[in-house]
């Protein structure tokens, strides 16, 4: 393993993301990816420091966290940077009343959030939530405003479940902004505050750390823009280059394990 | 009116967008723009050559028609260029076998096209059928596909009705667009080849032609790109340039007139 061994010299730290790298969700709250479970245990048995990178926003991270330890998987609530929590943050600090687009299942995370009178739109992955009447709702409180700002908690294409691929927040949060004529304001990977903020909650420099992720943009590229290492593993949304249009993005070639999963990989390298 | 007739002169033909201009759609079939009903007819009564050139996509041509003449419009279906009949003829052409997602009021005007077996996407402007459902069924067929196709029945942002501003069809193509990583063929207004078989079937030279809309991207400027007047109302979805962002984009400024209706003004100029 000379060559992992190289690969990773130096990495302090672990930033790994959930769906598509530890699990496909799905319908009964999907499948741990076969081997994630163990090579999780083995990674929190090393020297690493580990730490959750997700851009989830269909679940809170309390709902996010028990379906996870109800799969098999070391996880805490406390080990996790979601977007959720990071754009309450954001709305609070500046005084902004959100018109939320958003699946029920992540709704408590904004119970502190006032949403009267709204002066801004929040979206996030809503599922069957997108339906048309929603989606205009949200376009016209956009219209409405003087000066109109769009959150999107993460901007992926797409994502895999056990059924088959289905679509992200990221194609809504494009057709709002073209509706509109502006653009959004993404919390969530490839945001670099939303990198550096993991990094911060670790404890780890950047270029001590290592993201393992299945989505060349948000993952990838994003955690390379940000001075770490990446790799991105072969399961969740991952197709080969040949089928994959949507992965011409240039950026550098992250390192690429083949199956079993990555993390196994990485344990072992230490 | 020396202004009107500097800015008109050698004017042979005129086409007409019909939301927004003639009429706003809405709940019971919409409500005639006050005074078009009769712009209209005097327009019919002068020496122009009239035609109607609409990116209307949830209802077929004899519905719109039918749905025109009971509010008033003397209007008749063969007058009428329409984005539905033009992608048949394109599907034909290319032996194209469509996935549609489209209301079911344009249905009809697809009777003659094998579905089968999809090997392409159709998107118009779907209303409530553009539900999370069937935009990922969509997705889903696009990403199937080797050489993915998708064509969108126009790219509008919004429209009015008479209830308020509505999605339309583009905000859903830049959807599939990004989540595919593809780019669309659109069928309709600003696309040049679909004003110029407005054109061909008004047997109107560009230079001879004024597109009346109220749409400064899909009308005025895909009119002007192909070398015709333009004209843009301040009705259907027309704001003022301070409260519309979405107009921002660059195109040679159209003559713009205030009410009555812009048509009323173009007759009385002849």
């Amino acid at each position: 393993m000379a060559a992992w061994g190289e690969r990773l010299a130096g990495v302090r730290g672990v930033l790994l993301d959930i769906s598509g790298v530890l699990y496909d969700g799905g319908e009964g709250g999907g499948a741990p990816i076969v081997g994630s479970v163990e090579a999780l245990a083995r990674l929190k048995r090393s020297q690493l420091k580990v730490r959750f990178c997700t851009n989830e926003s269909q679940k809170s991270r309390g709902d996010l966290v028990g379906m996870l330890r109800r799969l098999g998987f070391d996880i805490s609530e406390g080990e996790v940077t979601a977007p959720a929590p990071a754009t309450c943050l954001i709305l609070k600090e500046r005084g902004l009343r959100p018109h939320l687009l958003i699946h029920d299942g992540v709704r408590s995370e904004f119970d502190q959030i006032d949403t009267s009178n709204p002066n801004c739109v929040v979206i996030a992955d809503a599922g069957e939530g997108f339906s048309y009447q929603n989606m205009n709702k949200a376009f016209q409180v956009l219209m409405e405003l003087e000066n109109p700002v769009l959150f999107s908690l993460g901007k992926g294409r797409y994502y895999k479940e056990t059924s088959g691929l289905m679509l992200d927040v990221g194609p809504y949060m494009k057709a709002l902004e073209y509706a509109c004529g502006i653009e959004a304001e993404v919390v969530g990977k490839p945001s670099p505050e939303f990198f550096k903020s993991a990094l911060r909650e670790m404890r780890v420099e950047a270029h001590q750390a290592i993201m393992i992720g299945d989505d060349i943009v948000g993952d990838i590229s994003g955690a390379q823009r940000c001075g770490m290492r990446a790799l991105q593993v072969r399961t969740g949304k991952f197709r080969s280059i040949l089928r994959s249009r949507v992965w011409s993005t240039s950026c550098r070639r992250p390192s690429c394990s083949r199956q079993p999963a990555a993390i196994t990989e990485l344990a072992r390298a230490q």
